[in-house]
């Protein structure tokens, strides 16, 4: 009988120990499986051996890791080698798939961590070992998946604290202009959830601008400029790759020419750069907010058909596997009112080092057809609340399988 | 009979809402008090005559409205003339003071807003309207009062943030340093509540850095590089306002040298100017968060005490006027384990533009006496999950007073 191995790649999310959590039960439940071990850092600690046995997970683990955010795991950025490039890391493995009698390879990430599997799939294509990997992302990003786990979460976080951004901003009697930057370098899915307070049919956010539609700073002082005629709290949502018509990031710093402190170009953010334009062009009070690292682990905000979702997709993996490899598990929606999905799966050729965008017509949030389009797509995502887990203090309680490494 | 109006000034916080509520609520059960007005804008637009009639609140309204973020009647900062100085306010205030038939002046606000009630009482001692001040403050920096609504539900966003960054930052198996940026200009009690993780006994935030204590570049990067031989992934919690041994904020632009993209002196942030640092004298992965306004508004992280404590001092502070006058409500504690407050008064000349700081010897957090002592002092204020008002699509509902002026 064979063991399984999984692993978590890339950014973080408030449901990717979730997903690690289903793959464990599913496992443990699979009389065709033997032990279940999970790698630390991902393929990057595998290559190094730094590897758990997952003995000591019972179910109240299990259950507490499913409410848990980050990676319990640890995360790495590796790139295995190229094909005709280095095959050391592939030997190592097969040491180590060898040594611990690995049949099934779980690989929790988004596009980069995919690139792992269909590399490792296509090496040890004459193997009997399985390769599934499992989706999550907060960006959105990948194809033929409905939906990755993880964005629900960040676009419930994304559109409660707009909500709240818009309340705060709307208190003074006086012009003000807030830049809101949220993440996504290609794609604007995320801010486009940040548009929700809009797209449920407020008034704001007043602007929101997408990586999808190229960013002309001409027409952005005029249109807030005009705005503020009859507004006096204008709220912009911005995605952090927005690029102008020639494809260039904006902001960067080649353009921008700005300095930090020590004489370099400085990185600026586009929040920032877009807040330097406003008081430079228009002049009123203005603010950018970076959302950073919170939209991602906001565990507090998370949505429970998202955490649900995510155990399904990785307890699904695991079935999955059995047959096939090379493959990504995907979430499949087969309905709205009320929303239902079942979970399926695809080549990984078709999804690795691809990406989704926001379609083009969706871009248009003036639009009432779009918005109700928009509005069927992610609010179901967004909904419900888990059960968390506090400590005597009221604080979270977060599980870590790498501490003291 | 005579009348009473309330208004709200300064910067919001999550819970000013429900010190107004309960002003309204006191007004309307006092049988000595006629009506109750509210100044939108506070009393930048009571000299407008900005004033709605709350007729209107019902018992259901008043619940809302203490369940919600900012200023329903919206804000102002506006410093009423010296004594001395032009007497033209004070006039039409008078003005408006017989119009209304007022009797009872009531201001929900900070430092600032307790000067404006200094003034009004000063200039109208003569007359029988009476000024009561009601505290509020996310900084927590008001004399006498044990501590201010406001800072309790900021203080459990920051801490339970930190405890999400922590856990966030700790997944990568390199070496890397987050800086957190948090409001305080002169007083680190916001700070302080962030690094709340490691006051409750963990080892985290690495290190904390208040306005109080003369920050030394050259020690904070020796620390931090001593730091980074045994840990991995460093976080500070930082205050925004912490200056040098000269008195100097931080990163101001005039010892930076920083421009901007237009060749401006660049106005970064103390978040921003650490990054740099470490950046240029260390050289690992680093990343600085702006915690911004998200502090303030976040009210779906709202403390129960907090806002049961808001509404209580401005109840309590009608009572309050019908015999005094030049006074703000103020917080008084009465006992620990379990925590208990009583609400007293104090003469608005002892708290008006004064200061509460942070003990010297609160400073240092690795004295586990003072980590007991911080924790006493702060932890209850962040207790509970107060019932809030979300709409159909879960989306939270805030009540404005102000839209469609």
């Amino acid at each position: 009988m064979k063991n399984a191995i999984v692993g978590q790649s890339g950014g973080p999310s408030t449901v990717i120990n979730s997903s690690l959590a289903g793959v464990i039960a599913a496992c443990k439940q699979n009389k065709d499986i033997g032990k279940i071990y999970g790698m630390k850092h991902g393929i990057e600690g595998f290559l190094k051996e730094e590897i758990i046995d997952f003995d000591f997970a019972d179910d109240e683990t299990i259950k507490k890791l499913k409410a848990s955010p980050a990676m319990a795991l640890g995360s790495c950025r590796y790139k295995l080698p190229e094909k005709g490039e280095s095959i050391k890391d592939y030997e190592k493995a097969k040491e180590l798939f060898k040594k611990y009698n690995i049949g099934y390879f779980f690989y929790i990430g988004g596009n980069d961590s995919m690139d792992t599997i269909l590399k490792l799939h296509e090496f040890f294509e004459d193997s009997d070992i399985h390769f599934v990997g499992v989706p999550k992302t907060i960006d959105n990003d990948l194809c033929i998946t409905d939906h990755t786990p993880g964005f629900g979460s960040a676009a419930k976080y994304l559109a409660t604290t707009m909500s709240e951004l818009i309340t705060d901003t709307s208190i003074y009697d006086v012009k003000s202009v807030t830049i809101v930057e949220i993440m996504g370098r290609n794609s604007g899915w995320l801010t486009l959830a940040a548009s929700m307070p809009k797209i449920l049919g407020g008034d704001k956010p007043d602007f929101t601008y997408l990586p999808e539609v190229p960013f002309n700073e001409e027409k952005f002082i005029s249109d807030v400029k005009q705005k503020l005629q009859t507004e006096n709290s204008i709220i912009i949502a911005v995605s952090e790759g927005i690029k102008d018509e020639s494809g260039e990031y904006v902001g960067s710093s080649t353009k921008s020419g700005a300095t930090d402190i020590f004489g370099h170009k400085y990185l600026s953010g586009v929040g920032k750069y877009m807040e330097h334009l406003v008081r430079e062009k228009i002049g009123c009070k203005v603010r950018s907010i970076e959302l950073n690292l919170m939209q991602r682990a906001a565990m507090h905000l998370s949505s429970l058909c998202d955490i649900t979702e995510a155990y399904d997709v990785g307890f699904k993996a695991v079935e999955i596997a059995k047959t096939e490899s090379g493959v990504m598990a995907v979430i499949l929606r087969t309905g709205n009112n009320p929303y239902t999905y079942k979970i399926g799966f695809e080549k990984i050729e078709k999804i690795a080092d691809k990406e989704k965008l926001v379609p083009k017509e969706w871009c248009n949030l003036n639009d009432l057809k779009v918005k109700e389009e928009i509005k069927e797509y992610i609010l179901p995502l967004m909904k419900g609340n888990p059960e968390l887990y506090y400590n005597e203090h009221e604080m979270p309680c977060h599980i870590s399988f790498i501490k003291n490494k």
